[in-house]
């Protein structure tokens, strides 16, 4: 079958790679239909030492279940299923408790471990606890809003959670691209009253604007700063979505927060240390976060799509067939693109 | 009259300073009848630079009221109040959420601004809002405990509640200092079944296990780490409290949490940043924390200390008068004392 394949920082390609396989009993193997680029890709895509084996990108994907290991009990070959970015039993402690990133049995999908799904099919371990049947046919026209439960939506929504988004909080949303857009969503949906999305690019605001963003700030670092707290009566906001990841976006997103706020980052630290000290302690800041348990939201999140309720699809600019994988880096590494879409 | 003035780091005297009056309308002048040296006012001593005109130490007393300003309301001349170490206006949007450290009329004691309580008598702005009448007379047996409300009983308690101690929650505390140990106090209160007290000396060791600690941890750094989660089967802790401020404490903090768990932080950071990416992210945990709001805990906290239930006073073991300040310095300084109460 034909599958991306990473091989160095911006060398990405589509290749030839054996089929997957059946390789433990909990497994299925999904046709793959639809898939993604992930602003997360982009970090390797930009700074990934070479590999010889190079490495199997991609972690969303919709697809259809074509066979099942000997001891998968609920997941049933033909099944349309969305497939999220992390892999999980379902049945272990942090499963039970709606973390299943932390997952005793879990992984994660594009990685050196399990190959990703930028490709025709994928091998799908732990595949009861982590595929979810959607009632629909292949081609339904809600597929995109669907596709991004697999991750950029759960992930927004995640962020959101974490940063205690409720009926009459005000929002600030650090970050413009598919992850901030879908926690734009999640806050609106959550009931937040007032959502500023720190962002600059005219396409983006309005994407934002769409969802339910209340204000943009295009100005940086301490400028951003001075104008949500112009923004919020002084004080800083009630939740912080931290939806990149760099050193300077989580230092401004603590710094918007007011006392006794909470920042919810789901942006991979690209850097080893955040602040600890001003004003994150003094204010009594709360900086929770991480991978988003996507599999978790699912439940809570399809029937909005399934309704129209909330359109998350719409962050996708850019439809593409898998032969098209390299061209669709370059768009979203150079913010040609927000996100692009495999029509595998 | 006299008071506790630092130069310099080690150099702590007791001199003659001006009688403290009344300045705003808001202001009462308290007589102070008990006072502590706390945890963070070693910091200073270890580190301070030269000041000319120094700082007046101390941010925790009990005291009886002596004069009060023309727009105090509800304090009266005569009432034995406990001090928290900040004080706050009490109407605030911040004291309405219970955040009175971050009061906007508010600020800290023993600092540059405001005058400390290791003196004779205290000038105590925002009188309403911060002094807190207790139902006691002046030589009441239960005075250590209900001192501790003006600090490290506060400041323990709110570690627990922003690591989310509750029923059934397995807990660290890292720092065997007062504030650690009253947080040891303030997780059983809470409901932790498990209560590890990460520590090596034998006097507190043994007065964390009459608080309620289950089990000791007496290695450091990554064996810490390692026997934390022995154990709790491998996982880590809910519920981290971080009770020193250092960045191997903080980063020890955030090892021993278990997935999706939380650190509460009150130990004054004395570095710049903390870790971001691994565990931190990875693991889905939450670093919440920072100056305790101890005023809004009082009502809830002094009760169990009027009845008997909880014993936060244990934490002082030695009793000096006002002249032996510097010496009492020197104790805690050199760990040959928890924590030093001044009779007045």
């Amino acid at each position: 079958m034909r599958a991306a394949v990473m091989y160095v920082a911006g060398d990405v390609r589509i290749e030839r790679v054996p089929d997957p396989s059946i390789v433990e009993p909990t497994d299925a193997l999904v046709r793959v239909t639809h898939a993604c680029i992930c602003g997360s890709d982009l970090w390797p895509y930009r700074t990934m030492e070479h590999l010889d084996s190079g490495r199997r990108m991609g972690h969303e994907a919709i697809g259809i279940v074509d066979d099942v290991g000997a001891d998968v009990r609920t997941t049933r070959p033909g099944d349309v299923v969305v497939m999220p970015f992390a892999f999980s039993d379902g049945t272990c402690v942090f499963c039970h408790q709606g973390l299943h990133t932390a997952c005793l049995s879990g992984g994660f999908f594009g990685t050196l471990d399990v190959a990703g799904a930028q490709a025709e099919a994928v091998r799908v371990p732990q595949a009861d606890g982590t595929l979810f049947a959607l009632p629909i046919g292949r081609d339904d026209a809600l597929m995109a809003s669907l596709l991004t439960l697999s991750d950029v939506m759960g992930t927004g929504h995640h962020a959101a959670v974490v940063a205690r988004v409720g009926p009459g909080k005000t929002v600030a949303v650090v970050g413009d691209g598919a992850v901030g857009l879908c926690g734009v969503i999640a806050a609106r949906r959550l009931g937040a009253v007032q959502i500023i999305m720190l962002g600059r690019h005219e396409d983006r605001i309005a994407l934002a604007r769409e969802f339910g963003a209340t204000d943009i700030v295009s100005e940086r670092g301490d400028e951003a700063v001075a104008r949500v707290r112009e923004l919020t009566g002084g004080l800083g906001v009630d939740a912080v979505l931290e939806c990149v990841g760099l050193a300077q976006s989580t230092e401004t997103a603590i710094n918007v927060a007011r006392p006794g706020g909470a920042v919810g980052r789901v942006g991979v630290p690209q850097d080893e240390t955040m602040p600890a000290s001003q004003p994150a302690f003094y204010n009594n800041v709360t900086v929770g976060g991480g991978p988003a348990p996507v599999r978790a939201y699912i439940d809570e999140l399809l029937p909005d799509i399934l309704e129209g309720r909330i359109e998350p699809g719409h962050v996708f600019d850019r439809f593409i067939g898998l032969g098209e994988v390299p061209d669709g880096y370059k768009a979203m590494n150079e913010r040609e693109s927000i996100k692009v879409l495999i029509v595998v």
